[in-house]
């Protein structure tokens, strides 16, 4: 099916969502077994459908460049067989994660009689809506079967043929292992009303996880009427304290800046605390400089290094995604931790201290998804974390912060087990 | 401060969320002796000001009597000596109640050296929208207390001054115990333009839980522009398996109808698998007749129940909250569960059974926020399971379902403890 055949979208849309909601219904009783076959199936057949696939993407390529598309757009549409090779790699691994569906936890014996305890289900239908990067589709996809989820995906339409290819697979395997195909969709269309209808059908999605840049994200929560689960800025802080160990402190704050600039936990603002400043100050700002990043101070940071820009209130609520880095000098954690309140994106801050008051106080009162205490913001990851994958990093307050694995995908229900127990 | 004084309802809105947002800091980090103390103080003062909470719910009840509200109403609004005393205890229990806030589970050591864990944190600010009974404005605020949130509390027009009048002894409390007043606001107008703007502050406001009709439930759904934690309907079933012990079927099926007419889980259709419905059938038609319950009933039912009134397709999505009861004879736990998926409001069910596997199913299968096996629907209730008090059942599945007591309005934040570690 191409985009070109579809005209009534809304009508198309409405019929997705049905497909997937009754598919849900499978998705959610199949057994742990049958959704590892499902995963292992397609793995296999993206393996054997490798040609196919890059050949649709050869076709995106080839429409991407005769449009216009910049480099970095072309990189990211890219199937490289390496980047092949992880996709499938992805599949095998969320395939050896244990099933977090049907768990029962706290199930206690009540007065009454009753025994009361907690389920762990899936939410029932995730819609995904993404940009560029086709493995995506295949990554998603695998979480959210794992999770007993149905899914309809929404790829960019520069990556259309490329995303369709990948969906044969993927709606093979979920046959191969007796699964409907409907538990995996990949919207067939390009046109924009679609993303329009997935967001404001309750019905038939209980969740969006939208997946690209932040003009996408914003349009999509602003219009949204299904809960959304997104991330908007990485605004992260170190907070170097006046008791911090200035050997980790340095090692920390190099490496959240400089390990990778373009990621969401890489740090933005770097808080120093004034009596250790004049010492930690210069020495960071000489290997800055070897790096190339340029630096944007307060007043007194500028005393202590004169060559860093003048920082203005807009730098302390920018992310740079570059190697810019602001810092400002405070007296003490208190004035760090209101810095962080206000200019924050409760994505992850770190401090570094060996004052085991000042960790307690840090890791207790920041209201960010990650807080930590001597290491680098870039750890907040939800394979560094343990949780095996990760579909996206929430920085919502709701149902999921952080990095979200295979159970920011599920939910609780309560089960009771009684014998005839009636109230009273 | 009276309604009348406010002229700018979306700036005074405004105001009191800047406000709440201010105050949420210093209630999250309120330690657990401190919150007790305020809810303990607040216990004490509604005590103390018995006279002036009666005198201003005087004023209420004679206003509502001369726009002539009806009796349900008016009994909903009145504060009687036993139902301050039963706020005043309400209090003491959220205080004698563990603490979830700042408590930190799953702190695993991860391959990089640094430990992985989760810390229970506040929402933020709690925002409850309700109608007619003022004894909310205190339960509700005890739990957002404990829960370590600040609390925006709109309530109805009609307990204006009763409302008013308990809030004065919830912000004298919290300043008793060292915590801002404005952890706790009750809106000063009866404005209906600040519910609008309470749902649309999501800058404010982390989560909306409203209180009351359908009606006001499904307006505020639509409209809000916050995650909303709701419950719309208690369309409860329980299935009577041809495998059930038909004694505990008999007192189940009594119990979950007649207990209580006009709660969310009490049951609104039976399901009865065929082999057993002219045994049990009968037997429960002349109960339920005893009581008053009129039966409506599918073809089968009729068969056996002569009186039953055919029941219409209306009647499986039928909510009645009255001595009403639809019953359909089917054939066999898949059909039960079909009817289930396709009738429930997703809140409770239960089914009736010795057989292990279809217990089992019935308990992974059916996607409602509470599943029972040998328990009536009555149970579905936050002080039945353990939760100590409750502060709404949520038949949504993001987020919370169920019953949601202090955890419901708590979030897990990720906290990381290292030794200079950086990623590589």
């Amino acid at each position: 099916m191409t985009a070109e055949q579809i005209d009534d979208v809304v009508g198309y849309m409405n019929e997705v969502g049905r497909r997937a909601r009754v598919a849900a219904r499978a998705m959610a009783r199949a057994g742990t077994g049958q959704k590892n076959r499902a995963l292992i199936a397609i793995a296999d057949l993206l393996d054997r459908q490798r040609d196919a696939i890059a050949s649709a993407n050869r076709q995106d390529m080839d429409a991407g460049a005769a449009k216009g598309l910049d480099a970095a757009l072309l990189d990211r549409l890219e199937l490289t067989p390496a980047r092949i090779d992880s996709m499938i790699e992805g599949l095998r691994q969320v395939a050896a994660l244990p099933d977090p569906i049907g768990a029962i936890t706290d199930l206690d014996y009540r007065p009454s009689g009753i025994q009361v305890g907690r389920m762990r289900v899936p939410l029932g239908v995730v819609g995904i809506i993404y940009e560029s990067r086709p493995n995506v589709t295949a990554d998603a996809a695998a979480l959210c079967l794992k999770s007993g989820n149905a899914t309809v995906l929404r790829g960019g339409s520069e990556a259309f043929a490329s995303n369709q290819a990948i969906a044969d697979c993927i709606q093979q395997g979920l046959v191969e292992a007796g699964l409907p195909a409907e538990g995996v969709q990949v919207v067939a269309t390009t046109d924009r009303a679609a993303v329009g209808a997935m967001i404001t059908m309750p019905e038939c999605i209980d969740v969006i996880i939208p997946r690209g840049g932040k003009g996408l994200i914003e349009r999509i929560s602003r219009d949204a009427r299904v809960p959304v689960i997104k991330h908007l800025d990485g605004i992260c802080h170190v907070y170097i304290d006046a008791h911090a160990d200035l050997d980790k402190a340095f090692a920390i704050a190099l490496n959240a800046k400089t390990q990778r600039y373009g990621t969401c936990n890489t740090m933005e603002t770097l808080l120093v605390d004034a009596p250790v400043a004049d010492v930690i100050l210069p020495r960071l700002a000489a290997a800055y400089a070897e790096k190339g990043v340029e630096l944007r101070g307060c007043v007194r940071t500028r005393d202590l290094i004169p060559d860093a820009i003048p920082a203005t209130e807009a730098d302390w609520d920018t992310e740079y995604l570059a190697p810019i880095l602001s810092i400002r000098v405070v007296d003490g954690l208190d004035e760090a931790m209101d810095h962080i309140a206000r200019h924050s994106s409760a994505h992850t801050e770190s401090i570094v201290t060996e004052d085991y008051s000042h960790a307690r106080r840090f890791l207790r009162e920041v209201d960010s998804s990650s807080v930590m205490v001597n290491a680098s913001t870039r750890f907040a990851d939800g394979f560094e974390y343990g949780l095996g994958a990760e579909i996206g990093i929430s920085t919502d307050k709701f149902h999921a912060r952080g990095p979200v694995g295979l159970e920011g995908l599920t939910s609780l229900k309560f089960v009771v087990l009684g014998n005839g127990e009636i109230r009273v």
